[in-house]
């Protein structure tokens, strides 16, 4: 069965998505840490980041730069924080989480919520922003 | 002043090294979250990894992608996690942290603590697996 993230790449399930490209999507998590809490994720479904061949995991990882600078000019934070957990989807993704302190990197922390109105502000707010 | 991780660099404060680039170092962090957790460093001082100018970001990406295949098929893991913080020390690095649970990747838990040789044994062992 496909998982969660490539029913959101097929378009099965809706997300709100912040950038797109031939390999990869990003979109907000929706249980986010932060504000403005992305994951980004390579369409080709693997379980572990590092499994992915050389070139889809460096086109991970450049989206990740984009989208990292895109939330330090956009979201409250003094620096992005990156985190590769991926003990509860079996498909590849990286967190990047807007952080004013260290303690907010932690997936044991309560989760925000913003209603959906809020998500597509922020989604649109960070494209925007995208080089 | 140098960063501490410049005095690594330049060899004025010792390391135990996994690898070493044109660009970039990698070696053991002496406060451990679990065993084999290595930093990937620029040779570039900059505070946050994602100011790094796009090639060098990439090679610090690149030699973490062969860091941690050779920490998943050395170190007692399941899956190995990053993380990107950097509000203790001033200039940029990946966390590479061997995983059995997501619980492990939290810097709020106690560190643990090896003989200096272990540490070079760990160090010698991952290195050892590098592709």
């Amino acid at each position: 069965m496909a998982s969660i993230f490539t029913m959101i790449i097929q378009g099965e399930i809706p997300c709100y998505q912040v950038a797109e490209t031939a390999d990869c999507i990003a979109f907000l998590d929706i249980r986010p840490l932060t504000k403005g809490h992305t994951l980004v994720v390579p369409k080709l479904e693997v379980d572990k980041l590092f499994d992915l061949p050389e070139a889809k995991y460096q086109a991970v990882m450049n989206l990740s730069h984009r989208v990292a600078r895109a939330l330090e000019v956009t979201m409250p934070c003094h620096r992005v924080g990156v985190a590769v957990l991926g003990f509860e989807v079996p498909h590849a993704h990286v967190h990047l989480v807007p952080l004013r302190n260290e303690a907010e990197l932690n997936f044991a922390n309560p989760k925000m919520q913003f209603s959906p109105e809020e998500m597509a502000s922020i989604a649109q707010t960070i494209a925007s922003a995208l080089s």
